[in-house]
């Protein structure tokens, strides 16, 4: 059965309740209960991770028996495995619904499963209803769920031979306007912009997006990695968002807990420290390489140790677009994964990065 | 007057005696003598520097009286200043000559200007025929005479991040097959390899011009420059063409004894010491950088110290063309002269590279 119109209504007001969700460790998501003519019987959304999932949240509105004979209308596939909350897919069955409409597949490999699960208790079931617009709303969880962590762009810019600055420190302007203008603009899709102390007390970055002098209306995160203290009038504490410190060079620690706050798409820039630890680590998903045709020499390198002893530990790079900008040439590259690499994992709840099974809690 | 079937033909032949010259610090040029008939009277060519120019040594074969009404056919405009050997162009009217045809114009300062001196002495000249033909004969050595020294290309490969080499040393391959295949293309177009004696300890290259296994027809002369005493056994002394070695880090010495003996296009292949030498001195004429998109950080870099002290003291870099080589990518690039960077100049005889005025002697 094809869905209807009020089913279609019905589901662009579940993505705007799954707006009202926090950011968090979960994905938001939206439901809406509709009756077997097509009036709305219940809304909800997901509030955060550990509290009800949006289709029990907007079941749990409703008298016992009331959803009999319902559809519920969903962004994201109902789950199907037990974390905080029991799966949702028992709910649904247990309320007696006739039929499931959801936008999004869960791609979560314990989460996930949830349609067939439910067809196979008899419930008519129909997914990919405003797939597009939901997948802009959650598409950094996906992507971060099949990872286990935060997507993490590392970003540099340097000399066609490798420097980040020359031998005095001084670095503005290695690239041009174009280069840094795309620079901006890459920020403000990322949820969380890290750098490190080092950076904060050289450079006293502002961290913000901007568009020419104006701020860009989505505005990454700041987050400051590293023991040094941030002077009381840096820059980046005048950020609209405020910063996140993090006195750690544990990075997957960094990463798990932007993970909790729903940051999940990570944008690390700088300084030479940090991307390279960030890429010693094989914490690195993508690398923008800014690179400028001018010549430096000199100790102020880019990239620093990486952990590589040989050419045959070389970390070779996948380059997905060569992007000219101005005289300079952006690389977009994505690291190739070594042999054996695990395959994309759900998420745990609150588990440190490296334990499983993942799952939507 | 447009020239005759009679003096293309002594135009090819002009071309054909001048191969006959030596490499040299001067351009390799051939001349014929035809009387108003258009017989040959006389042949001529160029061999070296100090000798006789081509025009000169055709008219010499001849008896006093001989060239008058004659047509001087020459692959070079006849010079127009006092070498070791006197201006051709007084040879030339004091001879007689009725005509004078010649394929390719002087780029000299100092001895250009040939053509205008004739025609005030009531001779018939007509320049640009075979042009194209002289041009590829002496091509390297109009560049070369503009610089007052060989063309120099410096070429290097490099991980994205600026490395030559992983930690321990180790390189093969850092760049794919396509890119070697280039190198050795263009190796072949030189007519000097140039390394360090401590890339000749570390790699014992072959410095041949190779398509796939086999020798191309083209081979550049192997020049080792540098204190350490090359092996006995090094792959380099088994060159189709003897090594030249110097004893020395004088860089603007080696070019102009390279230039004497005719080598005019320079291809220096590092290591990374030589390389940044010839960056460093401003004898980089023309840059190939050879781009792997693989990460190595650690300490072999394939660009050290260029005398950069700060950003805006950075070597800017016109880039020419930005060629994909398998995965790899080839910057060509040409370093931006310095504002109030000296006119191209001619070239003196056996005079230091830094001292002028420059001329064809």
């Amino acid at each position: 059965m094809a869905h209807s119109p009020a089913e279609q209504r019905a589901m662009a007001r579940a993505l705007e309740l799954a707006m009202r969700g926090p950011r968090s460790r979960n994905p938001r998501v939206g439901a809406v209960v509709l009756s077997p003519a097509g009036e709305v019987l219940a809304e909800g959304w997901h509030r955060g991770a550990g509290t009800p999932h949006a289709e029990v949240d907007a079941l749990s509105s409703l008298p016992d028996g009331a959803a009999r004979g319902a559809t519920v209308v969903v962004t994201l596939e109902p789950c199907n495995h037990t974390g905080r909350t029991g799966p949702c897919v028992e709910a649904l069955i247990r309320a007696g619904v006739a039929r499931v409409v959801y936008a999004l597949d869960d791609p979560g490999e314990v989460s996930g499963g949830g349609a067939a699960r439910l067809r196979a208790a008899g419930i008519d079931v129909e997914g990919g209803i405003l797939a597009d617009r939901a997948l802009a709303l959650v598409g950094a969880w996906v992507t971060a769920a099949r990872l286990g962590r935060p997507h993490v762009t590392v970003k540099w810019a340097q000399s066609l031979d490798g420097r980040a600055a020359a031998a005095d420190g001084s670095s503005r302007w290695i690239t041009g306007p174009e280069a840094r203008s795309d620079v901006h603009a890459r920020r403000a899709e990322a949820d969380a912009i890290v750098v490190g102390t080092g950076t904060v007390l050289a450079d006293d970055p502002a961290l913000t997006a901007r568009e020419g002098e104006k701020l860009r209306a989505e505005q990454p995160v700041p987050v400051i990695v590293g023991a040094r203290e941030t002077p009381a009038d840096a820059a980046v504490r005048s950020h609209p968002h405020p910063p996140l410190f993090y006195d750690t060079h544990d990075l997957a620690f960094v990463l798990d807990d932007l993970w909790d706050r729903g940051l999940h798409r990570v944008f690390v820039e700088g300084g030479p420290t940090l991307a390279s630890a960030f890429l010693a680590a094989g914490l690195a998903d993508r690398v923008l390489a800014y690179v400028a045709p001018v010549l430096l020499g000199g100790p102020r390198l880019a990239v620093g140790d990486i952990g590589v002893p040989s050419i045959d530990r070389a970390r070779r790079l996948r380059v997905i677009e060569r992007v000219p900008l101005g005289a300079d040439l952006l690389f977009v590259a994505e690291p190739e994964h070594p042999a054996g690499d695990p395959p994309p994992r759900d998420i745990g709840d609150r588990a440190p990065v490296s334990a499983g099974p993942p799952r939507r809690t």
